[in-house]
C-alpha cells in the first residue's frame, strides 16, 4: 500500500498537505455550525456532556483500579516515570460494562458518523490520569503520525473523543491544541525503536515534530481562518473535548494538588483498518491499537450510572 | 536571634501561623482597594505597568546576552538542566543603567514603601527566562522559606515584583499562586546540602512543602477570604505582578513555541537585615543574596527608554 505521508525519516522532511477531508458525513448530534468550527480548528468542547453523577461513578471505578495493588502491573497499564501512580489505563472500554456502553452512547456514534461518514470501531482506548503532584505532561505530537507510523493506519479518517472527568484547568496540566494545524503532516525524524511504545508511553521523544513547523503551525501557516497560536480549553468535568487525529497537541505536568483524569475513546472509520506499520518493524499490541475491526452498534440506554 | 520560623527539619512539624502584618504602610501608589486585595490574596496584577516600547528594549537587552556565548558562563547566570540555554540571570539589577533605573522606579519604591512601611534595599533580581520547548518549571516553594534557611533574613517583610517582558499565558509556564498562602509558614523537612542552590535553582527538591499542607492551603484552611484554590494571572506583557515573600507559587515547564521572560525584584525592608542562615551551613553568594544593603532612592526618570 502507498504511503502518503512518510515518517520517522533519517534526514529532514518539508511538511505534507492533508489529502483527506476533515469532515466525511452530514447532519447528526453536532450543528452545522459546531462542525464548521470543528473543520476549521480540528478540535471543539461541548459543555455538561456527562452529568456529574456519571463522571463521579466512573471516578470511583478508577477510584477501585488504582486501590488494586495489582492492577499496575496489567499490561494495559502504563505506571508514571516514578513506576508508582498510574499514568494510562488501555483498553479501557474493555474494563467493565460501564465504560462499554459509554464508548457506544448515541451521541458519540451519531457524530462519529458525521465525521467519518462511516460505521466507526474503536481503535484505541485510554485512560489518562494525571495524578496530583507527579503527573508529567506529553510532548507535541499528531496522533496519527504515531498511528500510522508504528500501527498502520493509512489515512486520515479517524479522530478522538475526551471525556473530561475532573475539571481541566491552567494549573492541572490541560491539553494544550495547536488550531489548524490538523491541516499538516509534519513528517518526524529518526528510525523507530523496537518496541517504542513502552517508552514512548511514558515520555515520549521519538514522533515529535521539529520546533521550526511547530513554530509555521502556530504561526497560522494556511489555516484557514483558524486563529493562530495554541489553545488551552479550560473546561468543567463532564466536559467533552472532540478532535481531529492529526491535531497537534501536548500537555504539561501536573503541579496542583488534584488529579485530572479525561477518557480518551478514538473512533476508527471501518474502511480505514489497520495495515502493517508504515515506520516500525512489528504492530503494538492490540490493547493499544485494534487489528480486528467491530463495527460498533449504539447502547440501547443512554445512562451509564445504569450499566 | 530567635528562630521564629523553624524549617529543614528532621521530621514533619505543623504549619507556623504567620506574625508579620502583611502590610506596614500606608497611603502610596497603590490604592486602598489593590492593597486590600494584596493583603487577602498575597499578590495583585496591575495591567500596563511598561508600555511596549520599554518591555521590548529589555527584550533587547537580554537578546544581546544570550547572543553572547561566554555569558553563560557567569556564576550570575543559570542554565537550564540541558545546560545549553539560559534559566535565570541574577543581580540583573547591577547590569546596565537600564536594569539600574527600573529597580529604583519611583511607582516602586512607593509601593514598596506601602508594603514593607520602611526604606526597602534589593535582596535579590533575576531575570527568569523560561525559553521555548525546554524551558522548565518551578516546584511548589516559598521564596521566604529559602531567603530564611540558607540566607538568613529574620522576618516576613520583603515582597517581590514579576514584569512581564513577554505575554504570560496558560501554555507558556506562568506562574501559578495560592492564594492566603502567605498566612501560613510551611516548614519543609530534610536538611539543606552543602551549596544546595547550585541545584535548586535548576530543580528544587529541598525546600518544597509537603502534599498535605498544599492541599490544606489550596482548600483555603484561614485564608481570610481568599477564593481558595490554585490562582493562575494570564496577563500581557507590560504587566506587573507584586507577590508576597511567603505566598506559595509554582510555575510548569514552557513547551510553547515561545520564550517566557520575567523580571523579578526583590524589594526587603532595611530593618530587615539578613543574619547567619537559620537552616544552611554557610550564606549564599552576594549576588542571591545581598548582606550590604544600600536603601534605594528613586530614579530621576520614571522612563527607562532614556537610561
Amino acid at each position: 500500500m502507498q504511503d502518503f505521508y512518510p515518517t520517522r525519516t533519517s534526514s529532514p522532511q518539508p511538511m505534507i498537505k492533508r489529502r483527506e477531508p476533515i469532515i466525511h458525513g452530514g447532519a447528526g448530534f453536532l450543528s452545522q455550525q459546531q462542525l464548521q468550527r470543528y473543520e476549521r480548528d480540528g478540535f471543539l468542547v461541548i459543555e455538561d456532556f456527562l452529568p456529574p453523577s456519571e463522571t463521579q461513578q466512573f471516578l470511583r471505578d478508577l477510584d477501585a483500579y488504582q486501590q488494586d495493588s495489582t492492577f499496575i502491573q496489567r499490561p494495559e497499564v502504563i505506571a508514571e516515570p516514578n513506576e508508582q501512580s498510574i499514568r494510562s489505563i488501555f483498553a479501557i472500554h474493555t474494563l467493565s460494562e460501564r465504560f462499554k456502553t459509554l464508548v457506544r452512547d448515541q451521541r458519540l456514534l451519531s457524530l462519529a458518523r458525521q465525521i467519518t461518514g462511516d460505521d466507526v470501531y474503536v481503535h484505541q482506548s485510554r485512560l489518562n490520569d494525571k495524578p496530583a503532584f507527579v503527573g508529567k505532561g506529553f510532548n507535541w505530537h499528531s496522533d496519527f503520525e504515531t498511528w500510522h507510523a508504528e500501527d498502520g493506519m493509512p489515512a486520515m479518517r479517524a479522530f478522538s473523543v475526551s471525556i473530561m472527568l475532573t475539571d481541566n484547568q491552567p494549573h492541572n496540566g490541560p491539553l494544550m491544541l495547536i488550531p489548524g494545524s490538523h491541516r499538516w503532516f509534519v513528517p518526524t525524524m529518526g528510525k523507530t525503536p523496537a518496541n517504542n511504545w513502552q517508552t514512548s508511553l511514558k515520555n515520549q521523544q521519538i514522533g515529535v515534530p521539529d520546533a521550526e513547523s511547530l513554530r509555521e503551525l502556530t504561526a497560522g501557516v494556511d489555516s484557514e481562518q483558524a486563529v493562530p497560536g495554541v489553545h488551552v480549553p479550560s473546561s468543567k468535568a463532564g466536559s467533552l473535548l472532540i478532535f481531529d487525529c492529526n491535531v497537534l497537541h501536548a500537555s504539561s505536568d501536573n503541579l496542583s494538588p488534584w488529579p485530572r483524569r479525561n477518557l480518551f475513546f478514538v473512533y476508527n472509520s471501518i474502511h480505514n483498518r489497520l495495515q502493517a506499520p508504515f515506520a516500525a518493524d512489528r504492530p503494538r499490541p492490540e490493547y493499544l491499537a485494534t487489528r480486528e475491526p467491530v463495527a460498533l452498534r449504539a447502547a440501547d440506554a443512554r445512562s451509564v450510572t445504569k450499566a
